[in-house]
């Protein structure tokens, strides 16, 4: 009975195996054109980019097409044809400093191929080439060890390569050519007219600049951060039975703060790109693309708290509602002051506009103030015994009581259970965000009974390193905005950002309303 | 007389000049030298990979040097010259993956440019011209558009860029040239005599895998947070005078978690090399190269918690010394058990071998109870008013009390002194890890006054949060384990590990004497 049932499941299996190909095979063109569609939408310059190489590429084919131009260059054309598909890259910096490299080391192994040459004309034959293979081993050697130098590797290792390319097709090949000279020449003039296409396509018609990419993105990344640390608040003072949307919720301070902890390669990328860019200053100076670097390790630094303040809202051991609810006020003050910060900051980026330390950081510390006066007028609660609890026993549901009132169990029973769910969970959904929820670990920790204060403390801790560190972003962004030169702000700026920050304030306030509430509820 | 000195001092800097031009001219052949020795001695592999490059070069110019080889391919043997200096790279699994996206883009483009070929075969010389600027043009919109897509960005883009240019080569110069089909054939012959040196450098000759490097340098993240904690935990328990150490230790620290946090992209990149090497493995499986991957994510969000702890040393409102040395038994023993935890995971990765996950974490719930029994044995010290400060009052040095009495100042000297500080900070050391102390913020936040027991309740906090993340990372641990089919460990293994943990317990044993002697004087 059982194989019979077995071999028909196997059947239906069997035969809805083309079912569902036949399926799949239909779902895959409207996923393929949905992606395509998704590429170009995301960012519309990918497009244009895309047809700028088409159009190089058509004019570099023109130099074989067009029967005047292919007697000027003859077969020496495909140099031109190589270096268009190899030198144009998506922003000007990267393609200029693709285009300089290629054409520096083209000029310093077309110079040391000659000297070779030179050294080695009036040998022997057989001699020639010992020496020719001797100087390519060499060379080879050298230029290789020499791309393992961090500095050569961060700046020059793709002039480095086409040194070594270079050399060596002009040093073999020389073997057997006899006029050398004329061949480099030729080469060295289509690797300009390549070059000069590549530059022409990607800093004269629609360019995409690596300084501008870093400057918009260290704004955003400021922007996220804000956002991330507002959400950490609301989750945190805010009862939501909604399982979905505190998943939702969950989902975008992950996506704020990562953003931020996640740029340190592509940051360094761009400046290095950006400082081969040709940039028209008022002042004449030097652009601070570095600068843009510095400021992006103090904000990694800043983020690192904001991943604390998440894993607050994560960690198992939680401090009851009620507690929350007492300091509920001074904390979001201090947070949206944080985050009201980083909007203003990001705006004082992204527009290039000077800003007020000191009305910031006065907020600030009113903030903290507050804060600090708030926690003091509670001793209580820092005790985490019985006195502590009377505070909280007015408004008490099951839920934080469950949290705040754990005993410790550590009999057998309990820890046979921890283990066979932990075997039963093994087949783990394995999206990176859901792996770094600690849920294995939860019952091995709500065994233990720890002081009510201990978790509001570090929750309350992490937001004055927050401030603390915030200082330390604001001075490399003043420090910015000295060495880019960026423009007293204006009335109209400030209004701008004033009526931001209304916006904010009006968010604050609809939760100020129901806090109220629920002081009066407690009280 | 003023203008005498001055016009005195600009002399002596004229006639210094020279003399310290000299002194930098004598000093920089030193300096280059000993930069390279260390690129050397860092990783002598890297020798190695040059020589190997050297080699490779020298056979491949064999086929311009030797009659009998040049007779054979002729002009075509440049493209093996230009495939091995573009192929051959560092580790074995970045040339298969090179070698392999060059042949195949390769084939690609000949099938498709034999294909157009055999479209425009039998039209006029200005429609052929036409046809083929356009399919270039299209060819090139497409090809370069592809390239945004992720999915090909990470793992075939060097290919579709090798399909492009080999592409556009051949049709644009079978316009002119006849016999089209035989270049293609030696094109590729002497491609296929480049990859084949290639793939015979890096896998047979003193190979180097990406996948060992992963491998490796997973285990040394393990250690190196080890280290790091340890170094924290140190810090914050033993109370150093001595700043020199104290900044040194802070290096080690930073160093320690820093390896962690920076360690995605290079992660990625050697996953996805490691993922094109051919692997022996007893199994047969498919080496689980992303699992790698993910445990560095996990990694790193446990090292965020190392990052706060340090934050806790750093920060400028610090528990006072008794209220920490009270705590200073259990928390270390939380610690070291941590830092044992993490050895020894170091030990199982390095060695491939199993562990046992409930040992690891018995000890480690165990150091949790003790310290949450210390903290409820001493629920006064939550208090942060008077009654605190009874325990603490025994020793109390002068610093120490600094912080922990400090009185809310915020009259308007005070803030005019700290805002004179900050303007006489602004030329500040650049350096990155000195960037990151909060030094300017100091008076702003010590003007507040915060309850005794906050910032040592942040600390407890971020312990036991570390304690939940590192159970994450033991999961991942052994998923790995099993994926990649680790052995059982034997006796000798644990034999290893044993000695390795005491050689851990003397160190701490020398610190549990120190804190008993504490004890004694608080007591």
């Amino acid at each position: 009975m059982k194989v019979d049932q077995l071999s028909q499941k196997e059947e239906t299996r069997i035969n809805a195996q083309p079912n569902i190909l036949m399926k799949k095979a239909r779902t895959l063109p409207v996923y393929v054109c949905r992606n395509i569609w998704k590429v170009g939408k995301d960012d519309p310059r990918r497009v244009i980019h895309a047809l700028k190489v088409g159009v190089a590429l058509t004019l570099v084919s023109f130099l074989y097409l067009l029967e005047t131009l292919f007697e000027g260059v003859g077969q020496n054309a495909m140099w031109a044809v190589i270096t268009v598909v190899v030198v144009l890259e998506f922003t000007a910096g990267a393609t200029l400093c693709k285009g300089l490299n290629r054409g520096f080391g083209t000029l310093c192994a077309v110079s040391l191929a000659f000297f070779i040459e030179f050294m080695a004309e009036e040998t022997g034959r057989v001699y020639r080439a010992v020496f020719i293979g001797a100087t390519v081993f060499l060379v080879g050697f050298m230029s290789t060890y020499l791309r393992f130098f961090p500095f050569i590797k961060k700046n020059y290792d793709y002039g480095v390569v086409i040194f070594l390319l270079t050399f060596n097709l002009i040093t073999v090949s020389s073997f057997r050519v006899q006029n050398v000279l004329h061949m480099a020449q030729e080469r060295l003039y289509t690797i300009a007219i390549g070059c000069g296409i590549c530059l022409l396509m990607s800093l004269l018609i629609f360019p995409n600049w690596s300084g501008e990419d870093l400057h918009r993105s260290t704004a955003r990344k400021f922007e996220a951060l804000a956002k991330s640390i507002e959400g950490c608040i609301d989750e945190y003072f805010h009862d939501k039975d909604d399982k979905v949307s505190e998943n939702k919720l969950d989902g975008s301070i992950y996506k704020g703060y990562r953003a931020v902890l996640d740029s340190k390669f592509s940051d360094e990328t761009l400046a290095s790109f950006a400082s081969w860019e040709p940039r028209p200053t008022r002042h004449c100076h030097k652009y601070p693309w570095q600068q843009y670097v510095k400021l992006g390790t103090v904000l990694r630094h800043f983020g690192y708290t904001a991943v604390a303040l998440h894993g607050c809202l994560q960690s198992e051991i939680q401090a009851p509602k009620s507690v929350r609810l007492l300091f509920r006020d001074p904390c979001m003050r201090v947070a949206s002051e944080v985050s009201k910060v980083l909007v203003e900051l990001a705006y004082s980026i992204s527009n290039r506009r000077l800003f007020s330390h000191d009305a910031l950081s006065d907020h600030l510390h009113e903030a903290l103030r507050d804060l600090n006066s708030a926690i003091k007028s509670h001793p209580r609660l820092f005790l985490g015994s019985k006195n502590g609890r009377k505070v909280t026993e007015t408004k008490h549901d099951k839920a934080s009581s469950a949290v705040a009132l754990p005993s410790l169990k550590t009999d057998t029973s309990v820890m046979l259970q921890w283990k066979s769910n932990r075997i039963a969970d093994q087949p783990k959904n394995s999206s990176e965000q859901k792996q770094l929820r600690p849920t294995l670990s939860k019952l091995a920790i709500t065994t233990l009974e720890f002081s009510e204060a201990l978790p509001f403390a570090a929750f309350a801790s992490l937001l004055v390193e927050m401030v603390a560190r915030l200082e330390l972003v604001i001075e490399e962004v003043e420090e910015l905005g000295r060495a880019a030169y960026f423009r007293e702000s204006t009335a109209s700026d400030e209004l701008t950002i004033k009526v931001k920050i209304d916006n904010m304030r009006q968010d604050e306030n609809s939760h100020d309303l129901h806090t109220h509430e629920v002081h009066r509820i407690v009280d």
